[in-house]
């Protein structure tokens, strides 16, 4: 059936939100000091679910001692592997305006697994400028070099709507494997090439739901 | 039990999230003069799961007709009068960094029931200036007012981790009732004020997940 695999494929994505989840939990408690955990611990201080963590971890074998808890150590490792960030994947930006510019230094967007290799734009009065971290602004029309020479992965596409297919079709044709894409267009796909779309809209329509809510008295 | 709440409210995030997708399908189809559409087709279109479709909607009162499906204006319609963005929601954004900046001019931040009030900065060379799209950058000392004189509802958290929790505490002295935080910390919560943070990381974790199943042969 047709509506199978985006199913499936949707539910692996909140999977995967829980699984970084956990991780940043893991990372908190190993930075305060903590052995070990609990999952109803875990529940309790990150507000999650403890039976939904007990289920999730129990798809990456038996790390949990009844009565002990986690060691949180093991736990944390097992996640990172799980995530596939126990390597580094290279990513490139294309577009250096304010958002492409955001996310090459947004904190956690080049380190522990990820490591943005440049910004691309055809704008000349940027190309030669880094970031503030400092990521370089490079020709786009050294694209397919770029992510040769660098075995990048990922590829963050932060350019008008207009220009997103064609840097798509550059970017796949350069031999980036996945895209996050948050031009608010619906791309044309190539088989093969993972594309996720970030709309961040959704989070103020998700906050005002709530008001919404709190106005008609439900919440 | 602690427990209960965060995962209700788990829950209803994700269903917001459906609900938003469902909307942004619905202004689709009615943007290439589509009158109806059955709940198969929705999910066929975009992806989704019909059962999923139509437990959602029932929860919002029968549209559909069996055999003829959902009509697309009034669907909409109950969609944005749900999502509580029949009225519009004033906003704020504090930080005029390229962050702050990226979200003034974000596509869907400044329509159909939000407005962006201000962008709000203390450094003294962006006060004055305006975003790409006319956003006015307004000195901080002022947020109060901005904020009482706007009747802004919503706050976007755009600063430094360091200054965000200030941000936050002076935000809720000021009024806000709902905040989207893109600091990268934990914030410590004023009762009775909405919370939603914003961590980009996931998007590329799930990449690599995915990319990371691939190399095992598993996706």
């Amino acid at each position: 059936m047709a509506s199978r695999t985006p199913d499936k494929e949707a539910v692996s994505e909140l999977t995967t939100a829980r699984l970084s989840v956990y991780l940043r939990s893991l990372t908190y408690l190993e930075s305060i000091g903590k052995k070990t955990v609990s999952s109803h611990e875990l529940a309790e201080r990150f507000h999650l679910n403890s039976a939904q963590i007990r289920k999730d971890l129990a798809c990456f074998g038996e790390f949990g001692t009844r009565g002990v808890g986690y060691d949180v150590c093991t736990l944390k490792k097992e996640l990172v592997r799980e995530l596939g960030i126990d390597r580094t994947r290279n990513i490139v930006i294309i577009g250096a305006g304010n958002l492409g510019m955001a996310l090459a230094d947004y904190h956690g967007f080049n380190s522990n697994g990820f490591h943005i290799a440049a910004l691309l734009d055809n704008d000349g009065e940027k190309i030669g400028r880094t970031s503030r971290s400092g990521i370089p602004v490079i020709d786009a029309s050294r694209t397919e070099k770029v992510v040769r020479e660098n075995n990048v992965e990922i590829a963050i596409i932060a350019v008008n709507p207009e220009a997103a297919q064609s840097v798509y079709d550059g970017l796949v044709h350069a031999g980036v494997v996945a895209v996050l894409n948050f031009a608010p267009i619906q791309l044309r796909l190539t088989s093969g090439v993972k594309v996720r779309n970030v709309d961040l809209r959704i989070n103020l329509e998700s906050l005002s739901y709530h008001l919404k809510n709190v106005e008609d008295g439900v919440a």
